[in-house]
């Protein structure tokens, strides 16, 4: 029976996780494919470079394209990362007929439109579960899961940097800064975390998956984004009082045809599910038409589990292999784009206002709310024994996102208005 | 363009949801599948019986063989129920060549290997997604997302209608039979409760669980099954107590290459994402030797969620037929069945005794576990006010079945034992 071939670009954390699952699960790998699977080729940067696992080092080699022009290999892994280099390579890849499998976010989400078609143009599959949410497969899901349903909402935990966080201020206190330090010490977090903290990398990954639940193009520029750098303990305590736990969410959203993408730090109501999940796990919440509320737990990186999404993929491109489908069986989006504008996006709110301490400022304050529409759930105020101003809680009902923006900016000019403290949109 | 014609045995709820689904989503279905779905026959009881859908009666019929042998049908749909003409009708729609999708887990659970494996001759597939844990893409997730794993555990709440009333008799201190009355008038139980309660429905979705993520030919009479009936309020009290929900697992593990299922009502540690499984969702916790911890949760039952899956499985038959793959992407199971026997089953056990209230009575339960070397994770003595007993509350470390039914039978013959209220399972 003949092997399928494989051919690896890069070696790094995941990808001597897919050479241990496909060395390790050679029996039950073969049984599901139909047959044998082999990595042939593994592109590294240095050949000389100690590794903690064993192989051939006839199968290493510095030059990626004596592994993508290479006419006996059938698939491509890629978990070498990088954007525009990377993009190159697959594409020769699929020039060359390969089959393409690859974690690399950040590609997909910038060029996955681009990749798909040529692809497709090829006849070769691409796949890439383990682009988000590491260990879940939950591209697989939405794609044929729910292939029955309209998916009306997704909100994912999908940055298990930025949980880890917020989780360790929410149970022990911590500041925001501490919390970072300790997870780049933990190796949780880059020494440079801006795309984790500030919300970069959820963006991406929403982008996949609003791309696949929505059956429409979607890229970067249609998600708005913002980060957990402004999150403070105050913040997370006051959240918690009024039973929230403050995470990064990425929310997709689908309302008739118009969709929302927008990432940012979420009060979540702790009895919903998203609400109890900590440190570097991920979940995603999928709301369908037809199936109402799920939703999808495990781990969001890591070694192995994000190298058996890696495995799954390579599993599901070889058995089109073997089949002849090919390039056949793929989904390509469908929907024209229309995105949502500001008058059409609703949320809660939750306000943190420092204001004036005297008489009449609540009223003055509610008025500029009912001016504008936007009617309110609760409010909360009490003295603040450290200064002269009065702290004001206020957690509104849905309201259009622009006419929040106008109550912000009245508040804004309200003189008794000290300081807007913090803004949180409400789940749950 | 040619449509796919579909066949459907039973309009009952959920066949009403497929209706609803298809006819509400042609478009999307057509883009999925690449032709157009259309529903041409429907086998009914009675003709004339009055329904919420609206339907040209034409399509109806009472005459099972005149869907099942009609020339013009390529796909049946089974959501009728039953289990041996079922299967006579099945076996006869394979013998024609009908790609099937089937949402009946009593069926597939009994004879789904011999059901297998005549569609493989056939060339046919047969998908039955809607047969666990309804709304949840469950099988599809264990069969090709972790297709490159070795899934080691998996523990699911995969009955809604019990951990309904478990959630209740928690959440409002209710008797079990109190609570199963509202069940009934809710319609969330039947009229004679015995598969749900007696813990049989949880046993067939194992059953379907264990030959999928074990690759092995698991049977009924391989799950070792209690029910819920005997769980009181006190046992879940002192479970609340000691930081636990009582919550009805069905469980299947291996080691190695053995196995072992089962299904009983389980003291879920509070902080597990299990025990916050409430009310009639379902949720079916996996866990994998690289992935490690994961979870899907979502609706178990219901019109429109299992219709989801039928559908789903709809979409990816009318795949593999448009792709002429029928048949060939299937799955089925290749490891020879091992059980682990008792002395090989472990986990942690919590007892409820009633003992006799005087000095030394604790010193002769605990040398009855160490006997048995079974190791001890917490006692907790307290005096019974009701009556002349103690009670005490025994959680042990993981320990062997053979030993603890040693350990059962030597309590059983104590003196001062008045009676062994209960014992549960212990996970998280």
């Amino acid at each position: 029976m003949k092997s399928i071939k494989v051919g690896m670009l890069g070696l790094g954390t995941v990808g001597t996780g897919v050479v241990r699952i496909v060395e390790g699960h050679q029996e039950d790998l073969q049984r599901k494919i139909g047959a044998p699977v082999e990595i042939s080729k593994i592109v590294v940067r240095d050949k000389t470079k100690r590794r903690n696992i064993a192989l051939d080092d006839a199968k290493l080699t510095e030059d990626p394209y004596e592994v993508i022009r290479d006419p006996e290999i059938d698939v491509i892994i890629e978990v070498m990362g990088g954007i525009d280099a990377t993009k190159g390579y697959l594409l020769e890849a699929l020039e060359h007929g390969k089959q393409v499998v690859t974690a690399n976010k950040d590609l997909m989400a910038l060029h996955g439109a681009e990749i798909m078609s040529f692809a497709s143009e090829k006849g070769c599959d691409v796949l890439y579960e383990a682009s988000v949410a590491g260990g879940i497969p939950i591209l697989r899901t939405i794609v044929e899961g729910f292939s029955s349903d309209r998916i009306t909402k997704m909100m994912g935990i999908v940055n298990g940097t930025t949980n880890f966080i917020l989780t360790k201020m929410s149970q022990e206190g911590a500041s925001y800064s501490e919390v970072l330090k300790e997870a780049q010490q933990l190796g949780y977090a880059e020494q440079d975390p801006t795309s984790d903290v500030e919300g970069l990398d959820a963006a991406y990954k929403m982008t996949i998956l609003g791309t696949l639940g929505f059956q429409t193009g979607v890229s970067m520029e249609d998600v708005s984004v913002s980060g957990i750098s402004g999150v403070t303990k105050e913040d997370i305590d006051y959240g918690k009082r009024l039973g929230y736990e403050v995470k990064l969410l990425g929310i997709a959203e689908r309302q008739d045809d118009f969709i929302s993408l927008s990432v940012q730090p979420t009060m979540v109501k702790k009895s919903h599910p998203l609400a109890s999940v900590h440190g570097v796990f991920n979940a995603v919440y999928v709301y369908g038409e037809a199936v109402g509320e799920t939703m999808f737990y495990g781990p969001g990186a890591g070694e192995m589990p994000t190298a058996t999404s890696v495995v799954a993929d390579l599993v599901a491109v070889s058995k089109n292999l073997q089949l002849g489908i090919s390039g056949k069986a793929g989904f390509s989006p469908y929907r024209t784009k229309k995105l949502k504008t500001d008058d059409q996006i609703s949320y809660k709110n939750f306000l943190l206002l420092h204001v004036a301490d005297k008489a009449g400022v609540l009223a003055r304050i509610t008025e500029i709310f009912a001016q504008h529409e936007v009617s309110l759930e609760s409010v909360l105020q009490h003295p603040n024994e450290d200064n002269p101003s009065a702290e004001i809680i206020i957690i509104t009902h849905d309201a259009n996102k622009a006419s929040m923006n106008q109550v912000m900016d009245s508040l804004r000019r309200l003189d008794v208005v000290h300081e807007i403290r913090s803004v949180y949109r409400v789940e749950g």
